[in-house]
């Protein structure tokens, strides 16, 4: 195991000829907040307070159909991933959770491997099953193929095999301490004809429901929608509506997640968030950007004022502070660093939280009700072009992280110190 | 009132050089459709049973925000659009219904206006409320305005004049022998941060609520989603989902529409019937074409197959026959003669009718569930790739009507003839 | 015609309250960019430099093909129009040009109207002309029509009508002091099969030839491109490749225009800039908002990252200044007051341009050749995130306008004021 | 190698049972086809006459990046790809010459690999370079990385290796006899800032021209335009008007392909292919289909119309006659049998060629003089709606092919036989 630890010490070792310039900065954003009557306070206490989980799958170099360029030290086991997300939470103090893949993550002694994350700081957030590769494991070396489905399969051993998969990882999510299981349904047709929707939404739900009776009392189960992708003419859990209608269908436990890049071009997110959000459905959301379809490239480098509408819905829902739901990143980049990216990525999010929080939500309300809509968008803008950079680093650096993450990442030197450990040349397991 | 009638008499005379070539085709093709095994007396029956309703409102030349070039003869009067439809359904035999849409359809003698109908052998389907545009009888001479909104307005005396011009067309539907309201909510926003997404949403749906408990016992009610235009941000019936969840708010009756042209680039359309038929809330098909967005352009002159596709999936409804639903045309054709224009619609629709009901459907669900899609495929292809035009033409024959709706339209001299009554220059009601 | 004078001295005395908290914020907001090392006062004047012209047609209540609500007081006459864009520009300081419509803005002393711009402190920009409505003065009271294109319809009289159209936007553009002419080309096809793309190609490049023949030395003429509407299938001018073949076809004074809905879903619009400007074709810029297409509503309302990066572009151009290209607002609100709708949009443009004039150009090019792309972003990021409106309210200042131009301009009662002279009810001529 | 040859002889025992059901179905198409003015034997000949390169990475079951699920007996070396090339041609008559991509096709006797082909009846089409992915080969073990790019990379070294590698691959082609470099540039990039778009342009120019420089004189090289994926941001071939540019600077030797899935939504093929033809660039057509991006599915099974379409447009390049280009199916299909992927693939494009020869082409271009769109659309689907597939079984008969490749290959017994002598659980290299 690595024994670079990012701590709150080495961070503010590594940054000590920046606490000055940031004392300044803090202070004039402070000043320009206040005439536009922000809360330069509640809005540090929000950011500090919030955290989104670290997907064991993106601390890896991401790949695509066409290749794979995998970089220097990546991680080769579950405690390495640990590590890096450690390293990862100690520069951005915001990521104090992981979210697993199994059978990507499958582990002999799991609650060694929560003692391990314990030790770094960390817990465990959803538990994700993989119904979407044959794997000796999940697929018992041939034995059955999740080549056309799994929970939505025609053959009926296919569908017990994937439902039994879930079983199976909600136990070890129990022996980690997780409270939720997130199922991502690959199911789908290339052609038409290839399946019947309705057969194949039927079976869906009816492998949902089964996997909803083992849920354990206080945990829930997420499903997500994405219209193709591994599935070029259709998936089974295509959209919103469709999501919500599985979730329906599986039981109270069971709650809708979204996905910036599942969805078509030109879908308003936004709204999609609300919608779940009113009928009670909603789960949580996975945090990414995309330009084209399921890009996975890094939150914010696309569409950040996306991003800051999505943060308003969610404010909504939490009346005005983020609401108790799953957040993870969710990315795939094929060329930064893995914890740069990650870092950036939850900079980005932090950034847009603080930026949401501007918004002088009741004058947007009573704009809104008067059929004013230039000054509505007057009171939005008042919120997104602020400078809150100050704030969001201060937020950081009163939860022992990092101003300048990429920068102190950098710094420290921490991945060719893993590199040195670790070698190169391989792949660490994901996407 | 037009004295130029398209009967079976006139009809068979116009087209009587062709008789003798079409006997020809048809022997034809039955003998290669039966080499496939199909029922060709079963399919023409069906393409004989099958009528789909003409809009009022594109008897007229369409328009764009652009501009309008209107054509020779267009109908002044309600009459003279029933006329018009008289005269499609003379050429098809499968347009027995008109569809109005109030105020433009407004007339002060309703029963009169059935009595004219039922004399061209024509009935009311479902009728439309038009709340995007103001009009003195619909706004009070400016008491109130559409402009920000209808049904879901913010202003509560607005929403009340929409729901009130809602309950005056299901008087006059009433008058005129017609069993459903089909309401377009052009709700919306041009910009994040005009409106509030949830609040609505919650409007919406007690307006279609008041609506809804005003309907008679016999009446459908429907509900038609679209993401953008005229409002270019979000709408408030938005996609399927939010149509189902405000049909499922207002009541029993409610139902859902789709249109081909209502939805963001690369849905799959026939996913969407199949999903809301699973519910229980699919109404209805509004017919048209599009390659970018509610381009409103004439049925199958982009994506033949995507209808075939859509077909399958009401086939799959009605268990190999066509369900009992509400089926209309809405194009906005700004440049054919809206005759011809619909015509060509209605034999397209014929046409892929005939295809679909030539898809072996026991095999193709045998291919599904033997997970075999190259076998699926091609059952599919064995049905699409087919010439059915001789049937559909033998179809409409035994209606009385015309072998080639379009040749024979050109013959009558219809369009010259109503021009030389109505006169030109001025523009029909429609979009 | 008006007046109301929104001139310096009314502008200061209404915002007098302001004047204060505006030095505070300019001296937090100075600071903040200094430790990003920006130069404030190079900014300031990048920005007072700048200026976009106001488009005739946009000064009233845009419609859509479902309808137009129409505001109080909308202009009834050219002179009016540019009493409007005087408004406008003392309120932003850089709205010093307007762009005529032709023949919606067609006048019979063009001397007079040219010294009455001239004492408004306004020039003319590029002339537009229109071939996309038949219109007594440009059609001939329906000698022609326009129905089935114009510069590139198959009938010879039609194309003749066109180009001589153009002849004389050209002729009244030169009386007005103009030096520049938009051709938008509308032609187009509403399914497959009704043109060849080939032969509606080479009538489009033989009529902007002959136009460009007849252009003033001094002159540049414009090619835009847009893949739909009013045209359903195809238009003649679909994309940047073919506004570049015709542009190079019709002579060496013409260029492209990018207008930001003219686009497919999901297009690269910063790097179409980039290709046009490296072919020495770039002619100027559109600008508005969309989501979906050529939606025309408020710069800045959607997508403010992208309208960054397009800046970006033109910096690029331009080596760290604006290029002196076409800058025109193009929008077509239907629901603000145009006055706001455009001060809104210029504001927009300002405060962009100040966020790209923060961009580190050299440190991002060394990071683009160092193979460093999580640097490049965080180069872009510092820009992009900082809080520039104090320097851009500074410039406006500067140039005699206003700080809060919404704000100033609802304290003004310009509207109230305008209403009381022209009435309400009628229609501003435009889309 | 497989003893398993699909002959003329073999497929003719393999279909005895169906000769006297194609005769009578021909018989029918034959009169339909008449009655509508069809030239049959010209069709037949046309068709017999046709050709389409198969991809030898198109052999083994294709992927995506969320996992792969390899079949029986897939082809293990580049002998076992051609024989299942020659399998599939001896089904379809149509594919006669090979694609081979570099290096996964590397072999070390060029000499004996073309003798091998010959024997099997095939010959070599265009060359295929890859520089996506790092392979010992070609990136010199780990020496240079293609991960930042290649012929338009910022690093010198790597640019030169790329370079190297396509030189190579003429090289290789020489000793095959093929006449044609086809190079797919990936540049690109994940986020706006990571890369200059104009040098990352003029790289890839300078590039491509040094390889022209090393054509043998009979030689064309394609370029291929993809506006996404692996990059997610940008490509340096992002459209067609990219890829005109950079043939154009190339040099003369240099033409550009059109892929149906490398485009944005709702681009409009046909139109691009058109616009290519007329510059006199266009090389070739690269067949798949595509509902949402390169989704590189079946030929013919999402939008056949689509494909009919851009089958005219090569028609009228080839005044009536298909135009020699450079024809090549592209597809991943990772769920079908790959030999009947591609025969399915290219009995559609043979079907789709045998509709477009039904159109009367000199009806249609009156109709579109005319101004008479209701008439163009009236053509065009008198040829679309026909029932061409005796004509397509004939021509395939008449070269010795199967009447109906799908039946004709299961009942082989090729795939069983292919099995027991190579085994499975192997991957073939490509995509």
């Amino acid at each position: 195991m690595s024994t670079t630890r990012l701590d709150a010490e080495t961070i503010a070792a590594l940054e000590a000829d920046r606490r000055d310039r940031h004392q300044r900065a803090l202070e004039a954003a402070r000043a320009l907040l206040e005439l536009h009557g922000v809360d330069a306070d509640r809005l540090v206490d929000e950011v500090r307070e919030f955290s989104v989980a670290a997907p064991s799958w993106a601390l890896g170099t991401g790949g695509t159909r066409f290749g794979r360029f995998p970089g220097a030290g990546e991680p080769r086991t579950v405690e390495e991933k640990l590590d890096d997300v450690a390293a990862l939470n100690g520069l951005t103090g915001a990521n104090r959770t992981v979210s697993l893949h199994v059978p990507w993550d499958e582990h002999d002694d799991m609650p060694a491997l929560r003692e391990y994350a314990a030790s770094l700081g960390l817990r465990f957030d959803a538990m994700n099953s993989n119904t979407f590769q044959d794997n000796p494991s999940t697929t018992g070396d041939g034995a059955i193929s999740y080549k056309f489905g799994s929970l939505a399969a025609a053959d009926d051993r296919v569908r017990e095999a994937a439902v039994e998969h879930n079983l199976h990882v909600i136990e070890l999510g129990r022996l980690l301490g997780s409270t939720a299981l997130s199922i991502w349904i690959p199911d789908g047709a290339n052609h038409p004809g290839q399946t019947s929707f309705r057969r194949q939404f039927d079976r869906a739900a009816e492998s949902l429901r089964r996997i909803h009776d083992a849920l354990p009392a206080d945990w829930l189960m997420f499903t997500e929608h994405k219209p193709y992708e591994p599935a070029f003419y259709s998936t089974v859990v295509s959209d919103w509506g469709s999501s919500l209608l599985l979730a329906q269908a599986a039981g109270p436990q069971a709650r809708c997640l979204v996905d910036f890049g599942h969805h078509l071009p030109n879908t308003n997110v936004e709204q999609v968030v609300s919608r779940l959000a009113m009928t009670g459905r909603l789960g949580g959301f996975h945090f990414n950007d995309t330009k084209y379809g399921d890009d996975d490239v890094t939150v914010g480098s696309i569409a950040p004022f996306r991003m800051f509408l999505v943060f308003l819905e969610l404010l909504e829902v939490g009346d005005g502070a983020m609401p108790t739901l799953a957040y993870l990143i969710d990315q795939s980049n094929n060329l930064k660093d893995p914890i740069e990216d990650l870092a950036q990525a939850t900079d980005a999010i932090q950034h847009t939280l603080a930026l949401a929080l501007c918004v002088d939500r009741a004058s947007l309300a009573a704009a809104q009700e008067a059929d004013d809509p230039a000054l509505a968008a007057e009171v939005l803008h008042a919120a997104f072009r602020a400078d809150v950079r100050p704030l969001v680093a201060e937020a950081r650096r009163l939860n022992g992280a990092a101003l300048d993450p990429v920068t102190a990442y950098r710094r420290s030197g921490y991945r060719a110190a893993v590199a040195g450990d670790r070698g190169s040349g391989h792949v660490a397991t994901g996407l």
